[in-house]
């Protein structure tokens, strides 16, 4: 058994596992691991890692049953086997250790020992039978996504998902991939954020493949990303899991079933007046006026005059507050009201940084906003429905 | 009018208040009151400050009846006079402001306008007749407390005071002075924090000067210190208030009634049995072991043999855990449970820096920590009552 490959569940090693793994190495995974594993889970060996050992090799599983994210690093294996134990509790023991070696190994009653230096603990861990399978990554049909295009199209859009758990389609973003170019969706109703990304050359691609990713799993992508110097992350499916490789790290997420909007309707094609705004001035005049907003609402007001942007909202219980832009703007008189957070949301994504065209129709419209100094090969925009005010 | 006074009451300006004030100025000084402010209060009042202008300079007094912060900064006064602002809304928008002149403008129905550069406000105040009365320093009768002295008393003494409302006697830190020392004591009933000066020649004090003083108080005290190079702080009290000058700001506190314990009867006198550790090594093998205690009591096993520190704790549904300090000790054995958050707490306010002599009697009597390179100067001890393990 020690032979065939761990990630293949038919040869699973169900031994009384017993390992030596470096503080650091195991730390590095647990910390990648850990996020997966939901805080208030009604279902107790949720809160577990599965641990098991076998071929020089410690993999260490966790799952919330939508999200799982498998990983691995290098183990001396006394003994191949298998245990699960407490995750947020290892993770903080493992945390508070010092740098060196740490000893893991099964006893009874599921209770696992963690030994290092001159400190000796025994966790009460569960039996890994009642651990939820986990799927494969699929043996073929990965495609290779580029990993910055593809943290920058995240952190552009994960914000505009819809936080209503019963709007179930609107509850990840839409990854669209075609053969030279990807983009990426999201929308709760109110707003949508749209970013292509073109000169991707996607192998294995013909026509158009889209997919829907839950915000969780974005969110993991994101970080794992983050942590991670892979060029690339592969991406595959089948019908009910979407399948991501980050180096040795594999992430699964169940599939949001239900057909997204067709966004495409609603992008605005003829929003003629707009003026251009350095970013970092626009969020300041907005976070300060927007604290004078209806509490619930966030409505703020912009004002569209020969050569200046107003930004003005009141509310009666605090006052009211205006806040004047110069900028260049020549066309007729515009007034439209939007949620603050809305364009604070945007702001955030795009760091503050450069400018930012802002595009109107009229007062019953959308508004658009993209950045000025958008790069050619990168198509960012953000639509926004008005409120009335 | 605006010759007189702006600290005292019977000159309290009423006029039309108009005034221009540098937006660092007025920040520091909102930032040092606003965290008198309560944030949850069922009286609106409490929720605005008191700007007060006259003579070139504006006052500003923050109260939550239980303690109050009277401080002030230079401003160009056009009307003196006086308004109330929603404290935590000014404050939140004067941050958001850039550098440079902020002008203020009491108008109709209190309400008060702000204008800097292109922005206008105008927030909802209220009446300044509502603002409650604050009790002015007296004129005579204080006495000066070295800054940093106070500063390291209170914080190592605060953290030992009573989270119980209802032991109101133990809900603040006693502070005594004598013309050539002074000390803090705080209790909660199962730790005693207590902290001694020598060497500090206070004037005008004869005898012993016992002051019961509240944590809200004391917290206050510290963090005006730390934003403060003030070298002495000025303390003087009346039958109900106690006063403190630090600089230019006034803090002042309701006295807490009733009688501080008679904490001297519990020092320990013949804790002969003791072992030296590191404060770092000693935190971690704590911080460790201690999530494996009982949820609640929080209780750990110090087991004291033959040239170690044995530290454990156990429960039923986390396990158990150990962990080992080698360390001089040649006394009978020993074993002894404490709540690990009680030495936790001891060893953050030493900063986890050198080195701490654990001292004992027997199972059943108090344990005491200090602080093994204590200078001769300042004497602290810090007492924990056992628990039955």
């Amino acid at each position: 058994m020690s032979t065939t490959a761990v990630t293949t569940d038919t040869a699973a090693p169900t031994g009384n596992l017993e390992i030596t793994v470096s503080r650091a190495e195991l730390l590095r995974e647990l910390t990648a691991a850990q996020s997966v594993v939901e805080r208030k889970t009604t279902i107790p060996i949720l809160s577990n890692f599965l641990f098991e050992a076998a071929d020089d090799r410690l993999t260490i599983t966790a799952t919330d049953l939508d999200l799982s994210l498998r990983t691995s690093c290098i183990a001396k294996v006394k003994t191949s086997g298998a245990c699960t134990i407490p995750a947020r509790k290892l993770y903080d023991y493992i945390k508070l250790l010092p740098e060196g070696d740490i000893s893991l190994k099964l006893m009874d009653n599921h209770w696992v020992q963690i030994r290092a230096g001159r400190s000796n603990t025994k966790m009460v861990g569960m039996a890994r039978a009642n651990f939820p399978q986990v799927p494969e990554f699929p043996a073929i049909g990965a495609f290779k996504i580029a990993a910055p295009a593809l943290r920058n199209m995240i952190s552009k859009t994960i914000f505009a998902i819809s936080n209503e758990e019963s709007r179930y389609t609107l509850n990840g973003a839409l990854l669209v991939l075609k053969s030279e170019s990807m983009a990426m969706v999201a929308t709760d109703g109110h707003r949508l954020a749209h970013i292509e990304k073109l000169g991707e050359i996607l192998e294995g691609i013909s026509g158009e493949k889209k997919t829907l990713i839950p915000r969780k799993a974005l969110a993991e992508i994101s970080s794992l990303l983050g942590g991670s110097d892979a060029e690339h992350i592969e991406f595959s499916d089948d019908e009910q899991t979407l399948f991501f490789k980050i180096g040795n790290r594999v992430l699964t997420s169940r599939k949001l079933t239900g057909q997204f909007p067709n966004y495409e309707a609603v992008l605005p094609r003829d929003n003629t007046k707009f003026v251009i705004v350095r970013s970092e001035d626009l969020m300041k005049s907005i976070q300060r006026v927007a604290q004078f907003a209806d509490e619930r609402s966030g409505a703020i007001k912009l004002r569209l005059e020969q050569n200046e942007l107003k930004i003005s909202a009141q509310s009666t219980d605090a006052g009211e507050s205006e806040d004047i832009i110069e900028t260049p703007y020549n066309y007729d008189p515009i007034v439209v009201g939007f949620n603050s957070s809305y364009l604070i949301d945007y702001l955030r994504a795009t760091g503050e940084t450069g400018e930012v065209r802002l595009e109107f129709k009229d007062a019953q419209s959308a508004g658009q906003m993209r950045p000025e100094d958008g790069s050619d090969d990168v198509k960012y925009r953000y639509i926004l429905m008005p409120m009335r005010i």
